[in-house]
C-alpha cells in the first residue's frame, strides 16, 4: 500500500499541532507541523512512543524531567509513562506509537 | 530514553545499506543511507514494516508490483509479504518496524 505524504489531510489534533496520520496493524505514524508555542498537556497512553524532531527546538518532559530537543533527536516514551510538551520555535515532529493510536483515527 | 542519531554508529546491514537502527520494546525504527545502485534482493519476514523515502529514487517491488518512490512516499509492507529494492540514486530511507526486528541487533 502506498501513501503520498501530500495526499494526507492533517488534523488538528491538538490546538497549534496539524497532524498528518498513517494506521497500520500495529503501529500509527504521526508527521506533526506546530506552531509556535503550541502545548501538549501532559498525557499517558498505553502505546509506546519514539518521537523525532524534524525541525525546529521542542521543550518535552518526560517523567517530570525536561529537555530541549532539536532535529536529530529521538526520544523513546514506554507505555503509560506521563509526557508533555511545548514548540519553543516552529516545528516538525514525527511520532510512531505502538499499537495503533485508535484515538487519532 | 534519549538518542542523539549522530551518535549511532552504522551498520552496513545490507551491501551499499548504512543503518542506523533504535530498538524500542515493540519496535525498530531504521535510518539508512544508501549507495546509487545497491540492492536489496527479495525477502519477507513477520515484521510489519513502513517504508518512507526521505531523499532520492528509490524503486521497490512489492508482491511482485515494482513502483519508484520520491521523498514524501511512504509504502506499508504487511507481515509475510515479498519486497525487494534498489536505490536508483543516493538514498536516505527510514523504515519502522513492528514488533522489533530481533535480526538488526
Amino acid at each position: 500500500m502506498h501513501i503520498k505524504l501530500s495526499e494526507i489531510e492533517s488534523k488538528e489534533i491538538i490546538p497549534g499541532y496539524q497532524g498528518k496520520l498513517v494506521h497500520t496493524q500495529n503501529m500509527s505514524l504521526a508527521f506533526w507541523e506546530v506552531e509556535q508555542g503550541a502545548e501538549v498537556p501532559e498525557h499517558s497512553h498505553k502505546n509506546e512512543q519514539v518521537m523525532q524532531v524534524l525541525e525546529g527546538r521542542f521543550e518535552f518532559t518526560l517523567n517530570d524531567s525536561t529537555n530541549v530537543y532539536v532535529p536529530g533527536d529521538i526520544v523513546i516514551i514506554a507505555p503509560h509513562i506521563p509526557h508533555s510538551g511545548k514548540a519553543l520555535t516552529a516545528c516538525k515532529l514525527m511520532d510512531v506509537f505502538s499499537p495503533t493510536r485508535e484515538e487519532y483515527k
